[in-house]
């Protein structure tokens, strides 16, 4: 699609730094989640477009997956259709990146990937949720084999600068910890009588006996050293053989320190629903779902078309586009109906003949900026050196985390981690960077998890800011409480000849079954308001 | 090895019998993990056995993991090993079956495993945890593939006959709502100054603020219906696109009816260091591992050898043992070390020269019994229906658990679960079954959680009962605390020139790194010995 300034607009910007500035890389995060980014899907099967008129046509702007959904789903039902796509590649934020790629952004810097062959990153989306059916559903149909996403690591580490003299503590230590002191301090109450105006005398019963199974207490009901609390936290001389096999107790972070630290909001996280077990990843990367998307539609799509105009009257919609892999020559297309998926930062730039309110909507959504880096490293120091295999370590500082590869435990050679994944002010600050700056901090502030290791093993790294992608400006759409209010039923409505889809068209925004979701939306729109139905 | 009457002898029984009827059979499987189960290794690289007399002969008893793993190291530092196994295969308890294998049990029961090609179930070991370094070095060094196990689902169900109507609730309902009714509990002590005599008022604002954002609370400090606690539980309507697409919320469990339900053992489950995440299974079944080893030591195994005696005087080990291959001839053969790795139950039953209290020892560590049942069905319906996705379902039945697969995602056709994994008095219910009843009632247990599909979906089952195997009667070890402080030591010291080994050997019973840990400490202390270092 065609290419804007790369500047968000202020009013954008001064939203996403508002909310950041006020609750922190990781409070942006849990307020998108609020915002409608954590939600699971209704997908009730595949559409049933029946009764077509053979032959009508359908542009659809966009080979992301909702553009190539569309496509897919239209054609089926006999539609005849095409989609023009801006970049030289099918699949949008769908993508992989691997040794020999290159990436420009906004600004003309250009990263070449230097990963061994068969390393990866998923730049984009990298996880998919057990609860995204429909996404899942065109994986089943598509033959897409998917593997677990660790998630959740009880063995990662957990860090924050101003907790625990700023060294990062396991997973498993924190939480056990924390869990201990809660039950605890609520078996305290209890047994003091402190909520016989709360709760009946047999409930409290209940209450102690759950607390103390449940956070693994002592026969005192205290969290202490010993044998229970080693079982979840670990211990300090780990169990074996031989006639020294005895295990020595560990001794459980300071009550007021992990109450103080602030690491709780790691573990509520895994216990979010887009963030619960099992998550999946695809088997090779993220793009063999655009490419298996691609291997129904890949003959209707026409790569390189940058998009400048959008016109409809009662009859056709009529799309101007610059072919950029024919000289920029200016063409025109025509189509009976049309399905948008222009990410609304870039559609919002174009001459579109719609709606005043849908004008308005369009206008009306921010995009979220993020920024992931990605190293590579000699060897898998994470495991061989600390039994961490995937599963992700979060900082409060900029780069937010750490994330292992899911695939590939054991495996000797070069591996790619995900160094940082920023969203807010932090990913304004890294996209600001140069890509070798990008790297740099992101060694510094990664070494607090690997001290030891990061630099010594560290071979090369790439840091993408999705704020500099010409074709999305954007990472995903950010809607706020009023603008879902005021503007989504229309955003999401068809408007004469034009439907919208893709994540923002969507309460399942920020991810890849939002782009499905509104997809199907669009064409069933679309098919009533062919038929006559609508 | 030599087979016994089958019979485990009766303290052994009552000792079992005992814990289980107290507290049931989750509660025989926490107190097995107080006894020592659930614990985490020590590894610290392979053994450096240096300065070995080359040619030193060493016979190794038994072909399960301890005993190829003890000849491949004492092979390697230069000895002469010969290995016997009494079954027609090596890998011991590490085992896989498939489709055409046959199991035959004390007893006579034949169960001829039904499933498609590429199916099987792992009746043995299933699981690795991310902290048994000994047993995943050796996986590197084999180049065994392994893939994520999915311990913990926030899909799966939780049951209890007693709670809830007696139907299952998901994990993710269950978890969310005793998270936020403890947090809401909590809370209410702190905001109602119950108890400023126990934390100073700084600390209690920190208790209040990691209550809220880790139970997920409301603004008021409640567990109640809306955003935040749906975005945890799950939705009644989910997020979708469309005009229609905002979710409507869930309604929280009662408070009374979580708090009586027993269900917390279940999320205290992964909690535990040996089944939180992230856990491993060998890429095409757990008997890959059993394969990697013999791959470096099959030349040195004959198979079909029951020991029917272990003797030795100031020279030599003499064994007996009666050639299943050819005819049952007895045959003895000798060599100047040996390294015993039967099962306890045979090898208190066998004529064994060693110290009296080493034979005390060996007398006294009970092993569990278990069962293990495993269904084939004609799809996936837990995935395609419920978005069950590896993982497991629990129940305060005798099954106590359903496991379903973690490899093999979305794909079509048969596929298999674990049916039910019994410890304790429920093992010997089973165990007293024939095959047929074993799946009879596991099939009506197990419909509490799929009453629509279980039985539609059925193809064929088996059940394992390892206390009838006769080459281990019993599943495993369980060292009470009283014997281990009696006999542990004795258990795991070189006896003049002979060494047990075995996961009975070591402080992380029932699992494969025991017998790893336990091999590591046998090999170092015979070489120490036959170098003359002790």
């Amino acid at each position: 699609m065609a290419m804007s300034s790369g500047r968000l607009p202020p009013t954008r910007r001064q939203f996403l730094t508002r909310v950041g500035v006020l609750a922190g890389s990781a409070g942006l995060y849990q307020a998108m989640t609020s915002l409608g980014h954590a939600m699971q899907s209704d997908f009730k099967g595949p559409p049933k477009l029946s009764g077509a008129k053979a032959g009508t046509t359908v542009l659809v702007l966009g080979a992301g997956l909702a553009g190539m959904l569309s496509a897919y789903e239209l054609r089926k039902a006999g539609y005849s259709v095409r989609v023009l796509e801006f970049q030289n590649r099918a699949g949008g934020r769908n993508m992989t990146l691997r040794g020999g790629d290159t990436l420009t952004e906004l600004g003309g810097a250009t990263q070449k990937i230097g990963f061994a062959k068969g390393n990866y990153i998923n730049p984009g989306p990298w996880r998919i949720p057990y609860h995204h059916q429909g996404l899942l559903h065109y994986c089943r149909e598509f033959g897409i084999a998917l593997e677990p996403f660790v998630q959740l690591n009880h063995n990662a580490w957990l860090h924050s600068s101003s907790a625990f003299d700023g060294k990062p503590v396991r997973y498993r230590e924190f939480a056990s910890d924390l869990n201990g002191y809660t039950g605890e301090l609520l078996s305290k109450a209890i047994d003091q009588h402190k909520l016989d105006d709360v709760i009946t005398h047999e409930e409290q019963q209940h209450v102690l006996a759950t607390m103390r199974g449940w956070s693994g207490l002592s026969d005192k009901n205290t969290w202490e050293v010993g044998a229970r609390s080693s079982l979840r936290r670990g211990y300090d001389k780990m169990p074996s053989a031989g006639v020294e096999g005895a295990p020595t107790y560990s001794n459980p972070l300071p009550r007021a320190e992990v109450m103080k630290s602030g690491l709780w909001r790691w573990m509520a996280f895994p216990e979010v629903l887009d963030m619960q077990t099992t998550m999946f990843q695809p088997v090779g990367g993220m793009d063999q779902i655009g490419k298996g998307f691609a291997s129904r539609v890949g003959d209707l799509i026409t790569l390189g078309c940058a998009v400048t105009a959008i016109h409809q009257d009662e009859h056709m919609v009529k799309v101007a586009y610059k072919d950029c892999q024919n000289g920029n020559v200016l063409r025109e297309v025509t189509a009976e109906y049309c399905v948008c998926t222009i990410p609304l930062p870039v559609l919002s730039q174009l001459d579109i003949q719609v709606s005043g309110p849908l004008k308005a909507a369009i206008a009306a959504v921010p995009y979220a900026s993020s920024v992931k880096l990605a190293f590579e490293f000699k060897r898998r120091f994470w495991e061989e050196d600390e039994q961490i295999y995937g599963g992700i370590s979060f900082t409060d500082q900029p780069i937010s985390q750490i994330s292992y590869p899911s695939h590939g435990a054991l495996s000797k050679g070069a591996a790619v981690l995900l160094a940082g994944y920023m969203f807010g002010p932090a990913a304004y600050d890294f996209a600001g960077m140069t890509p070798d700056q990008r790297v740099a901090e992101g060694l510094r502030q990664g070494s607090v998890f690997h001290p030891k290791s990061y630099r010594r093993e560290f071979l090369n790294g790439i840091g993408v800011a999705w704020s500099r992608m010409p074709w999305t400006l954007g990472c995903c759409s950010m809607w706020s409480e009023q603008a879902r209010k005021t503007h989504y039923k229309t955003l999401v409505s068809m408007d004469n000849r034009i439907v919208l889809a893709g994540e923002h068209a969507s309460y399942v925004g920020c991810w890849q079954e939002g782009a499905i979701l509104s997809s199907l939306s669009a064409v069933t729109q679309l098919h009533k308001r062919a038929t006559g139905a609508a």
